[in-house]
């Protein structure tokens, strides 16, 4: 099946440009609807350069806002919550942040004070993350300085967003390359953030693999001082946990954890600077790093609206799937397993 | 590979009805762009009743326009134009008819006296069925009937309708299973069309298979009476020209010439009467059979518009091809290759 896989990805790229589109101004419904269609991504310059959030939040407006509000903040000694952690033996694992909750406050204090990469710098990475909705949940008190839906997104999916989401952290943070069952408005407010996208078509390249699961979590006997008091270390797993599909080859280290399909991949690259908007197209599989702001933090926004599930393109990309894993170069990936990062347990039937 | 290729076949089942959607009304652009976007049919009803040719198109009307006219003709002994005939040997070949150029009234008259299939009926069966823009072309009298675009469509797809044919026979001619690149708005004017109607993912079930190509001629020595003058015989192209792939499977004939996934198909079937309208969305397989109207004739118009090789739909089914072809199961499909029946030759690169 090698040249059929090859030949699919190559095909692709063909017809397609190696480029995101960048559109002047915010498309109508049919607009957005053909990109959709496309399941192909667009980045609009500027687009929320009237929001209330864009034009005020800075960290004093947040923390008044948030005044005696906690949130939960993922934790990880190097800014790798959802990540593929290799072990001393060897061994990759699925590792999932340390949670706590903490005052929304100290952790942005923690957050601003920690931007920096410094060489010697041992501080455990702190990253708010949650994706459940969270804007109408810890971080409601923001919500009268956003728009509740993104019009042409509502009009053209005929729904509501299922999720809106508040990210806040620093540099230290990365996301690793997975991807999710939703179509994805993400808007830039404070800060950078560095897309690294790919197409479902390049699931081939990415060299997903089951892996076990581990968790972040304190040392029994935390150290002496305040950077190492966190100090954390992963907890597998009990052996019959099921194991998840992650995608471990990084197009960033494009020459590590390859399968032989890797070097057809064709990533594309964006940066979205305060007040650009990205649509990230249901099952892209993106990467994302940041560079704090002014103030020394990043802040985004998104908004998940469901994907369609019926046509030709969910089962589409299961196929695609199914052949890879058939041919068995990569581990053998089920097709109702579909998930890998922060999607993991976003899999159709487990909504 | 055969586990994924019923697997692609039945999880679009799971995910998609398995019946055409009807519309009350005509759709909006965005409403038709959502069922181009999955790929599906829908059929409204009564959409063109506002038409002058549902209006005026009778026997007598069409012949007073074409007064003096003449018109391409395909001419094929079994209703079989463009279709798989087995020769005495038992062998496939792919026969296109054979093409004559008449008064368009005694054509009419031909096709109005000859729509009943009588058992002993011998005459040979005529289609106007030239599917070449021929409403700007010979059938040109005909073009203040009919509106020149269908505007959500053209608006959908920002353009104009890239060819509007007139089809014109009888109970006889069948147009056996095809696909075309282009969405096509089919739209029923006398008569009735019966579509049978296949998505592009049970490309698996038609048992595409390269055969030589022919096209019928007259015989050397015509026969006696007007009924066998027209006799036809299948002239084979030379041995070098190259083999067409043809779906050779019939969703009517179900357990001939099957594949081991012809059983998983699951044929959606629609009859258009005078004045519905059928969009039958790009690459979809499909047989059409007719009942003549009132007057002994069928008419019917519809609009071919490009469809977007962009995003992923023709390079995953492309990627479907060449799974099928590299599995061998039915002759090795190449994916420059991809049309049968009247689409072929239709490929995007001889476009
Ligand atoms: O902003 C990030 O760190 C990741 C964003 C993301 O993965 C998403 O919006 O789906
Ligand atoms: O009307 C027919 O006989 C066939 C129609 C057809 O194949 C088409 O419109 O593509």
């Amino acid at each position: 099946m090698e040249n059929a896989i090859s030949n699919l990805i190559t095909t692709y790229h063909e017809l397609n440009a190696s480029v995101i589109d960048q559109l002047d101004e915010e498309p109508s419904p049919l607009t957005f609807f053909r990109y959709v269609a496309k399941n192909r991504p667009f980045v609009v310059r500027q687009a929320a350069t009237e929001w209330k959030a864009y034009n005020e939040w800075n960290a004093g407006y947040l923390r008044k806002k948030m005044e005696g509000e906690s949130v939960k903040v993922a934790v990880t000694p190097l800014g790798n919550a959802d990540a593929v952690v290799k072990q001393q033996d060897g061994s990759l694992v699925f590792v999932e942040p340390y949670e706590t909750t903490e005052d929304f406050s100290s952790f942005l204090d923690y957050v601003q004070s920690s931007s920096t990469k410094g060489a010697g710098d041992t501080k455990n990475v702190k990253y708010a993350q949650t994706q459940n909705d969270n804007l109408h949940d810890e971080y409601a008190n923001f919500l009268p300085d956003i728009p509740k839906d993104i019009p042409w997104a509502r009009i053209a999916l005929e729904s509501h967003a299922d999720a809106v989401n508040l990210w806040l952290g620093n540099d230290r943070s990365i996301t690793s390359l997975h991807k999710d069952n939703y179509e994805n408005i993400y808007v830039q407010i404070r800060g950078q953030k560095h897309f690294t996208l790919l197409p479902p078509c390049e699931m081939p390249c990415v060299n997903e693999t089951f892996l076990p699961r581990g968790r972040y979590a304190p040392t029994a006997h935390p150290g002496r001082n305040e950077e190492e008091e966190g100090r954390l270390q992963v907890a597998l797993e009990n052996e019959a946990s099921e194991k998840v599909p992650v995608a471990i080859w990084d197009p960033d280290v494009a020459d590590q954890n390859t399968t032989r399909y890797s070097y057809l991949a064709n990533p594309l690259r964006v940066t979205l600077e305060e007040g650009d908007m990205l649509y990230l197209p249901a099952m892209w599989y993106h990467k994302v790093s940041q560079t704090a702001g002014e103030e020394g933090f990043v802040c985004a926004l998104n908004y998940w609206y469901d994907m369609d599930f019926s046509g030709h393109f969910w089962s589409g990309n299961n196929f695609v799937r199914d052949v890879v894993g058939e041919e068995g170069g990569q581990g053998s990936m089920g097709s109702s397993v579909g998930m890998s990062g922060k999607g993991a347990g976003e899999a159709r039937e487990e909504k």
